[in-house]
């Protein structure tokens, strides 16, 4: 199934604004608001409070607030959907792909941890979180497709169903917005080794070679 | 660490109150909103709708909105404080105790879903959710002790630090809240027995034994 290209247009480029923030920092901050109090309970004056800002003078940053919460989800998905398009996640046997794609998914929610934490909070209570939610379907369909590839080469025990498999993965490198700090003990290249190990190998003492 | 003794007082009995609904039933019904709406973004008068109550009639039930709060999170953290008491958690060797564990954590998640999925969801915005942060810190710290004592054993891989290995494995379980539903292909038993086996084993194929 295809995905829309990266929409680059909405993603904000740091463009000056008002003295003091330019609209990625904006963002930024508004992102951070959301995640601490939640995006409904976020009025725009809340908003504006944190900034410091008039709410004339973050209109003229953002339209609205679902706005703001649209521009930071694609920001999160396109991101996502980059590491699936990347030719590593396209080509060759599908043990790799998967590792690819696990690899790279750590990656991004550790370089973009605040939108990613968002989109994963997302629960479909207007057209951009219902759409947000599709993009995301939409992935994890992809994902499923290689788990279950990588069965059918006989890489994957057959005995788990791909979609389960897909989420339960997924659930191990989701969990990385609820505890990981930046500035932690492991790194982004670190964790990924982490996840990846264990989706694949678990945590159980490998049997002696002999 | 010890863990206070399940607080029976607090989780309601099935009492008459208004006719039509008994205090369980509104509290069921409480969460479920909470849940669907974001907790903060929830109002007395939004829960007084929803249950075709009067607000004074649901101030019948429950002293205030955290106090219903108050109440799905303890049954939660009783039924998973329940799962580490069990002597099938406490004596043997830690990697069957590990599996007790985790088996019993899947459970919890099924049969108290959407009590679960509203503690998951807390940020200890007050009092009453700090709380429940620290009985869930006190958890995690007290399953990490048992994956500690399971890699002293030689029974899970040492590579791996303990912490890192529970919130992975808690990662997959609380996953759950995000794409488990009533009534789907996988019951409660199978569901523990994937995630079981995912966690312990990985999802590449076992090398032959031969």
């Amino acid at each position: 199934m295809d995905v829309a290209p990266p929409t680059d247009e909405l993603v904000p480029r740091a463009r000056r604004g008002r003295p003091g923030y330019d609209r990625d920092q904006v963002l930024g901050i508004a992102v951070s608001l959301f995640n601490e109090k939640g995006y409904d309970a976020t009025s725009v004056s809340d908003l504006a409070e944190r900034l410091g800002l008039t709410k004339s003078a973050l209109y003229h940053h953002f339209a609205s607030k679902e706005h703001v919460l649209d521009l930071a989800l694609d920001d999160a998905l396109t991101s996502l959907e980059r590491v699936l398009e990347h030719p590593e996640a396209q080509h060759g046997p599908a043990d790799a792909r998967l590792a690819h794609v696990i690899r790279g998914a750590v990656r991004v929610l550790i370089e973009k941890l605040p939108s990613v934490t968002l989109l994963l909070r997302v629960r479909g209570n207007s057209p951009v979180e219902l759409s947000a939610l599709e993009r995301r379907r939409v992935f994890d369909h992809r994902v499923t497709e290689v788990v279950r590839r990588a069965q059918d080469e006989g890489h994957l025990r057959a005995d788990v169903d791909p979609a389960v498999a897909t989420r339960l993965v997924f659930g191990m490198v989701n969990s990385l917005t609820e505890w990981y700090r930046p500035g932690g003990a492991l790194d982004a290249e670190q964790l990924s080794t982490v996840v990846l190990s264990t989706a694949l190998d678990g945590l159980r003492t490998p049997p002696d070679p002999r």
